[in-house]
C-alpha cells in the first residue's frame, strides 16, 4: 500500500468507496437505535447463518488457499488463511459470546443538573460508520463485523486480496442474514474488489467514515497512521520487554519469561526483549538461556549474557535487536546495572504496547508502573495475559498502543462515542 | 499555513522543533510524578509571577499591538490580542480556578481482580506532550499551559504571529516561575520563533509530541486535522442550529434564539441556522424575524420565511448559507414541513458541535435528542450552554466535534490517558 500515493488513484475508486461509505452512513443511523435484543437477534442468526453456509464458506477458501499455494505463501500465512467446517463453527460461536457482552451503546457516563436546572447526562453511542484495514485472515472479517454491530455501527471490510474469495463469501452470508433480520445489508460491507486503491480511498473518506483500525503487521499499520485523514486507532505492534530486577523469584521469572516466548509465537503481547538485573545475572542468565534454546528459541545476547550464558548458543545481539519485534523464536537479552537502566532502555525502545517487571520488591514494583509509559505494565506476570478476553472486557477489535482514545485491549466500549443530552426549560446564559 | 508542505520546510526548523519536543517529553516525565499539591502550588506560582510581571506583559503585548495597527489588523482581532493589567489578572485569576479542580490523574478508571488471581486497574495518566496551535490570543497561552500542567502534560506552544512578542513575555514568566518551584522550564516552550514552518514540524513530530489541539478558525482546524501525523483533536467549528418544533412554547423560543444569536457574537456555540416548523411559522416567523432584526442581526432567509417576515427586511438566502458558521450578526432562516426534515437538514449541515430542539412534545424531543449526532444535543435551551464552565467541567481547552477521544467541552481529562497495571504472582497464560 505504501506505493499507491492518494493522489494517483483512479476516481471511479473514489466514488466506488464514497457510494459504499455513504451506504454505510445511512444503514447506521437505523442501527444506532436498535434494542440490544434486536442486534443479539441479529448476531445469533448470522452465527447460524454462518454455519449453514459453511461448505459454500469452506469452499470458497479453498480457490484462495490454491491461489496462495501457487504464489507461495508460507506455512503460516496459508494456516492463517484456511477455513475448515470446525473453523467455521469457531467463528460463529465467537459471534454467539459478543451477543451475550452488555451492550455500552445507551450507558450514562457523567451526569448533573446544573443550579440553573439544565439536566445534563453524557450517553454512548455508536461512532456510526468503522472502516477495517487487515490481512488475509477470515476471522477478522467476522470478528470485526460482530463488534462493530453490536456497538451499533456499520463496518467497512478491507480484507487482504489473498482472501478475497473467502471474505466475499462471508460478507455475503452476513448481508443475507442482515436483510432476513429486517437490517440492511449495507451494515457489513466489503471494498476488497477495488484492491489497494479502495484502502487508501477509504482512508481518504473523512467524514464519511468515524473511525478506522489497521490490524495487521507494522506496515500496513504505518501507513494507514501516517496517510490516513480519517482518524484511526494505531493497534498492535509489541516490542514487549521483561525485566528481571535484582529481587526477582527465579521461580517465577522462568515460567513468565518461556510463557510470554513460546506459548504462542507471532503475536503482539509474546515477549521480545529480556532485561536482567545484573545482581541477578550470574544465577539467572545460564538457567533462563538454557531454558529458552531448549525450547528452541534463539538468544540475541549482549556481551556478558553471551559469557553468562557459556554452555548454551546464543548469537550476538545488534542496535537493531533491541528494536526488532520478532514475532518468531526469537529474543533479545541484555543485563543491564540498574532497573534505572532498564526503565530508560525500555523508554526508547517500547512500542508502548506490554512491559514487565519480576520483582519481589514493593519499591521496585512501584517505580516500575510509575516510570513505564505503556498501554499495560504488568508486575509478575505474563505478558500474554495482555488481551480482551483475558482482561474480562470480551472479544476485543485489537490492542491499542496508542494514547488516544483507546489504549490496551479495545473492546466494545472503544467502539462508541458519547453524546451530551442537555434538558432545560428555556434557559438562556445570562 | 496551507501552502507550508512538510516537504519544504527548512531541515534547521525540523530540528529545532523536534528538540523543542524532546526537551518537553524529558521534562514531562518528571511532572508526570508530581503530587496534586505539587502541581497546585506551581499553578498558584505562575499566577502570581504574571501579575507581578504584569507591567512588561503589557509592554510587550503594546509592542504586538503598534504593529497590528500597522498592519491594519480589524478592531475585534486587536481586541482579542490586548492585554491589559485587568486582563492579566483575570488570566492569572483563571491559572486559580485550575488549581482548584480536582487531579484527573491517578484517578482508578476500572478495575478488577481476575479469577486467575490477577490484579488489574486501569489508571488516568497525562499525556506527555501537548502540542496548541492557535491564533494571536495571549489568554489561551496561559489557559492552555495551565489545564496541560494540571493534567502532568508538558505542553508547546504555537500562537499567532501577531502575539509573539506577548506570548515570549509570558512563557518567560511562566518558565522563571516552573524553576523557582523546583520544576523544568521546558514543561511549557513556545516554537512561536519559528513561525508558520514550526507548526508544520511540531505535527510532523510524531512520536515525540502525543496530542496536538488546534484552536481557532476553521481554515486553522482544517489545515491541522487534515496535515498532522501527530494525533489530533478537532475542535470548535460550530454551524449550529435551532429547531423550533410544531409544539414549542414560543415564550421560550423566542429568548432562546436572541440569546443563542446575540448574547456574544463570533463564539462556536452562537446559532448560525433556525429551522421553523411550518404548523407554527405563521405564528412565529414574524414574531422572530422582528425581534432578530431589532437585535441588528441580518436574516438570511428562504422563501417562505422571507413571504412571513413581510414588516422585517430580511435577505434572501442562498444554498452557501445553510453550510455557513457566520461567527457574525447574521442568521439563516428556513421553514420546515416536519422534524424529520429539520433533523434531515441537520444531519446535512452539522459540524456535530451543538444542535437545539424547542419543543413541548416529549416525542419530539426523544427523536430529536436520539436521532441527532452531535456532541450536545440541547432541548429547550440556548446554545450558549455548551461549554465547559458552564457544564460544571471547569475551564476548557476547546470544545470537540470530533468522536475519537473527547467530544464536547475539553477538560482536564480529556488531557489524559489511561494505563493498564496488571499485578501478579507468577501467572502465566495456559
Amino acid at each position: 500500500m505504501t506505493e499507491t500515493a492518494a493522489s494517483t488513484i483512479n476516481a471511479d475508486t473514489v466514488r466506488a468507496v464514497r457510494e459504499t461509505a455513504q451506504r454505510a452512513k445511512t444503514a447506521s443511523i437505523q442501527l444506532s437505535r436498535a434494542s440490544s435484543g434486536s442486534k443479539n437477534d441479529m448476531l445469533l442468526s448470522i452465527a447460524s447463518a454462518l454455519e449453514s453456509a459453511a461448505a459454500e464458506i469452506v469452499a470458497a477458501n479453498e480457490d484462495d488457499m490454491a491461489r496462495g499455494r501457487e504464489r507461495g505463501m508460507s506455512d503460516g500465512l496459508l494456516d492463517r488463511l484456511q477455513l475448515t467446517k470446525e473453523r467455521v463453527a469457531t467463528i460463529a460461536e465467537a459471534l454467539r459470546d459478543v451477543a451475550d457482552l452488555p451492550d455500552p451503546v445507551g450507558e450514562v457516563v457523567r451526569g448533573s443538573t446544573l443550579e440553573n436546572g439544565l439536566r445534563l447526562r453524557q450517553l454512548r453511542v455508536p461512532m456510526g460508520v468503522v472502516g477495517m484495514i487487515y490481512e488475509a485472515r477470515p476471522n477478522v472479517t467476522v470478528d470485526a463485523a460482530g463488534l462493530a454491530l453490536k456497538s451499533g455501527n456499520a463496518v467497512i471490510l478491507r480484507g487482504g486480496s489473498a482472501a478475497m474469495s473467502t471474505n466475499r463469501a462471508i460478507v455475503q452470508v452476513m448481508q443475507d442474514a442482515l436483510v432476513a433480520e429486517g437490517y440492511s445489508a449495507s451494515l457489513v460491507q466489503t471494498i476488497d474488489e477495488y484492491g489497494r486503491e479502495g484502502g487508501v480511498a477509504l482512508m481518504q473518506a473523512r467524514g464519511l467514515v468515524d473511525l478506522l483500525v489497521p490490524r495487521g503487521g507494522a506496515a500496513l499499520i504505518q501507513t494507514v497512521v501516517l496517510e490516513s485523514k480519517v482518524p484511526v486507532i494505531e493497534t498492535g505492534t509489541g516490542n514487549v520487554h521483561i525485566y528481571v530486577d535484582e529481587s526477582a523469584d527465579i521461580e517465577k521469572a522462568l515460567p513468565i519469561i518461556l510463557n510470554a516466548k513460546t506459548q504462542r509465537v507471532g503475536v503482539c503481547n509474546a515477549v521480545e526483549t529480556l532485561l536482567v538485573h545484573e545482581g541477578i545475572a550470574d544465577k539467572f542468565v545460564p538457567l533462563v538461556t538454557a531454558a529458552l534454546t531448549e525450547q528452541g528459541v534463539t538468544v540475541h545476547a549482549d556481551d556478558v549474557t553471551q559469557q553468562l550464558s557459556a554452555d548454551s548458543a546464543t548469537t550476538a545481539a545488534t542496535d537493531a535487536d533491541w528494536e526488532t519485534e520478532y514475532l518468531s523464536l526469537d529474543i533479545a537479552a541484555k543485563v543491564v546495572p540498574s532497573i534505572d537502566t532498564a526503565i530508560e532502555h525500555i523508554r526508547r525502545y517500547t512500542t508502548g504496547h506490554t512491559e514487565v517487571i519480576v520483582t519481589e520488591s514493593l519499591a521496585a514494583a512501584n517505580q516500575f508502573t510509575d516510570e513505564v509509559d505503556a498501554a499495560v505494565v504488568m508486575v509478575n506476570a505474563s505478558s500474554r495475559f495482555t488481551d480482551g478476553a483475558e482482561f474480562g472486557l470480551g472479544a476485543e477489535l485489537g490492542i491499542s498502543t496508542q494514547k488516544l482514545h483507546a489504549r490496551g485491549p479495545m473492546g466494545l466500549a472503544e467502539l462508541t462515542t458519547t453524546k451530551w443530552i442537555v434538558e432545560g426549560n428555556g434557559q438562556v446564559r445570562p
